[in-house]
């Protein structure tokens, strides 16, 4: 069902100093930091050769990642980003297997434009688990 | 400097339900479990498209991820892993930046028979890295 790892999200305190680490210190390539009202985050990309660091900052008073700062001052990461071929299918199968899907069970469109859904942590050995249809 | 994105070890609760998980429920391809004891963990390795994700479990009285388990029951990611073609020019660089390398100092041999070395996760963004010559 899982294809490639799209992403691991990184929420970090300061998200040009985090952009400014990758770029100049691990010296990758790192998109402009961009805005997501829609999302509650503030993102930056950093484009490794196989897939992508994605790093995250709190935007606006509902962001969905200020309490995992608040938790974590220095940051940390926050989810890692699994590709499916069809998140209705991963979804049957993965409830099925009893695995509880978080929010209504019904996919969103995601901060790329794609449909994906969250798995709980509690099911996925502490780590919270993103399914995006590519 | 860094390349690829060689793996992201989750540490887990039970190795074999979350060995269970990726192959059965994410229909991953997946290793058996390997106990490492020169490093104090049992591995399992789940290989994705892109790239792999490793699977931790303490092993032994000394485990470097015992603590972190205790910490974390549920489990959780522990580092993410860059590869880079130059481990002592990667730390050079590095140190003239500023950022700390843990231990000595002196790259390792890793799990993976490869040099490593694990840069300070406060200077990370709250994220352990771990840098592999490959």
């Amino acid at each position: 069902m899982i294809g490639r790892l799209n992403h691991v999200a990184i929420v970090v305190p300061d998200i040009e100093a985090a952009a400014n680490l990758y770029r100049n210190t691990f010296g990758a390539t790192v998109s402009a930091a961009k805005d997501q009202p829609a999302h509650g985050v503030t993102t930056v990309f950093v484009r490794l050769d196989n897939t992508a660091i994605e790093l995250l900052h709190p935007l606006g008073e509902d962001s969905p990642v200020a309490r995992f700062l608040e938790r974590n001052p220095s940051g940390g990461v926050h989810h890692v980003c699994y590709e499916v071929e069809d998140i209705y299918a991963a979804r049957d199968k993965l409830k099925a297997d009893g695995m509880r899907v978080l929010g209504d069970g019904e996919p969103k469109i995601g901060a790329h434009d794609k449909p994906i859904l969250f798995l709980h942590p509690k099911d996925t050995n502490g780590t919270l688990v993103e399914l995006e249809q590519v």
